[in-house]
């Protein structure tokens, strides 16, 4: 069943035109883009908000009174409130930073660790969300499930060390398993733990609700969310962020500097040094406006379709696996596979790309803990998005196949 | 005289068009834009490399072995080797930040310092080249000449201190003053210390040579070069980058993760974590290319031309002063105007741009310490570039006398 066939998803048949990647060919054929956990295509609204910064209001922000940087600086307070209301947050309590990356490093530096804090981190987590616990604090890792999920009996086990940090990963970039949020950060809040999460790969993809929730930190990308790279949010408690320290100084972070003093400003400005990234963040902007206009629900539901045609065309496939639940519920249509007998898979990649079109990725996935443990150093991972079809994931299914048949 | 009668100059005359920020009209009346000491505009080249990202290669760098991925990888890398040529530096002594304040932090970072460690500072640092040294160093400044230059006896004082890093400033973004960049840093040179430069109002306009020189860190923003915003450099020499700790630790800047230990990879990924500005380092690439096409050569004599309209308009206006020397020696078209009697500049800033479309800035320019000891806290500043004309500075002077008419 094709994307336009589906009436509960009237509509999404026609965002492909949106996007002008979709158009291109790779030795006369079409791109089959499989690989959106990495980062997103880019519709036009985007393209064009970035643009516009270009053709019609370049001017640095906040510092002039002139019309172009007037106009320049409502549009990048503009992107930030956008943000606020996706994520229902206050625009106070977004920070712009370069990416998902920079924003837990900038959370960890806030809270301030010693060697003697204990952080619990998932297995799953992005090195980005591990690496800078580790290099800060002392790491404790939840034990795994077999279906790749938290054991939530040795989560509570470990809450007992009395952590400074829970270090919680929405939805992983390397399974696609969605972790019981809700549930894990209300058990990390009653021990005492202040909750810092990764939504890189959820946030274009289900509805946040950070006021509403127990977590203190959550760190966003825009180029994951349809958005230019360059610019992601930290997005914390006012308090915690008040309180805190930036990483780093320089213009823009003060109101008053003497030759041997400085006064910070308030939130949010006191985190942003330097001219931002400006026309990243109205692209930022419109990316959101596009994510809003086609509504969390429908990409769910189009998502469930996506994972479907995954799991059923992988079933069909024995020397395929795949690491992680095979179920549809509480999951991306993120599929990272092994090939049995298999170990490099770069060349497999490589054929894919450069005979059948398809763009996926492979190697540990920036989550070799986890990718070692479970499948041996190398996955193959195809990760599909709301341009993508179901005629697409079986042609992808099929051309891995075809090219294994070659291998084993 | 404008810019096309020049001869000197033949062939700039066309490349207003290059510039749509340009056609632009505030009011009806055409941007007159002198402001880009703040950031510049961007050619069309610039915007093409960035749109060309979104349109024919998205895919994240580095990572993935398909052809959208190598694609976009080897044009970040191409970017980065851009640079290096422009800068005679190698391309592994490039990082990719975020802006200039990015950079300096980051050479702070990497230098380690305790408060029992000199930093000479000079006055008219911007605040990014001075907090990050106040915060974590102890700084002392370097006294300026009656011309606003330091004042190297002073400097030869100082340096007896053995400070452990000297933060030079290459040209003032108040002053538009060049300082003896060679003679200084070979001085902090000999006296042990590490010579940290800013050169993000000079590096779009002098050419750098950072191999000969005795610069070890060395700082550019990408948005002050007729670039996109959100991307910068640092470039320092390998051999400290290598003993350097990054700020950010994450994905990308690692070679192998295991439970409880990392390893880093090579300059200069292990200062770029996370996924960078990618499409911001193409419009770099294609400003630096903008500028080399251009010329340097070129680029002085036509703002020589600029500073003399500034100097000549500035001279036969008696209700305005100027910040700094009135000589066409070492110096960029940038000028630090006060009005005598008046200290908000507020509004007459605002005045320039919405009834004549003339478009600078006012207020202390993150250099407080400065424009507080020698303006009482609030200049307006005028910053032309190679898209500004003669005619263009005249005019507004001439707008700016008429605005204060109804002040004084």
């Amino acid at each position: 069943m094709s994307i336009c066939e589906d009436k509960k998803l009237e509509g999404l048949d026609s965002i492909r035109g949106d996007f002008p990647v979709l158009a291109r060919e790779v030795d006369g054929r079409t791109v089959n883009y499989l690989d959106s956990a990495a980062t997103t295509l880019k519709p036009q609204s985007v393209i064009d908000a970035v643009t516009r910064y270009y053709t019609e209001f370049t001017a640095n922000i906040h510092r002039g009174r002139h019309r172009l940087s007037e106009e320049a600086s409502d549009r990048y307070e503009e992107a930030r409130y956008k943000v606020a209301l996706l994520t229902n947050s206050a625009s106070n309590e977004v920070i712009f930073v370069r990416n998902t990356t920079e924003a837990i490093n900038l959370a960890n530096h806030c809270i301030g660790l010693t060697k003697d804090d204990f952080v619990v981190c998932c297995l799953d987590n992005h090195h980005s969300h591990f690496l800078p616990w580790l290099r800060h604090g002392n790491v404790v890792l939840v034990e795994q499930t077999e279906e790749m999920q938290p054991d939530l009996e040795h989560f509570a086990e470990l809450l007992k060390l009395k952590p400074k940090v829970v270090a919680l990963t929405h939805c992983s970039n390397v399974t696609g398993n969605y972790i019981p949020l809700d549930v894990m950060s209300k058990m990390a809040h009653e021990a005492g733990a202040l909750v810092v999460v990764d939504a890189a790969q959820s946030a274009a993809h289900r509805k946040l609700n950070f006021s509403e929730s127990y977590i203190d930190f959550l760190a966003i990308s825009s180029h994951k969310m349809l958005g230019p790279s360059g610019i992601g949010c930290l997005i914390g408690k006012a308090d915690l962020l008040r309180d805190g320290e930036p990483m780093l100084v320089g213009g823009g972070v003060v109101d008053y500097v003497t030759a041997d003093s400085y006064q910070y400003r308030k939130l949010p400005h006191k985190y942003e040094a330097g001219t931002p990234a400006i026309e990243a963040s109205y692209g930022f902007g419109a990316a959101i406006d596009y994510l809003e206009s086609i509504g969390f629900d429908r990409i769910e539901a189009h998502e469930k379709q996506l994972s479907k045609a995954f799991i059923e065309s992988i079933n069909n496939k024995p020397n395929l696996a795949c690491l992680g639940q095979m179920s549809l519920e509480n999951r991306a249509p993120i599929f990272s596979l092994y090939v049995k007998g298999v170990s490099d898979l770069s060349d497999i990649c490589r054929a894919l790309s450069d005979s059948y079109g398809v763009m996926c990725r492979n190697g540990h996935l920036c989550a070799q803990p986890l990718v070692d443990h479970y499948a041996g150093g190398q996955v193959i991972r195809m990760s599909a998005y709301i341009y993508n079809t179901v005629d697409e994931i079986e042609a992808a299914l099929e051309a891995l196949n075809s090219v294994v048949q070659s291998y084993v």
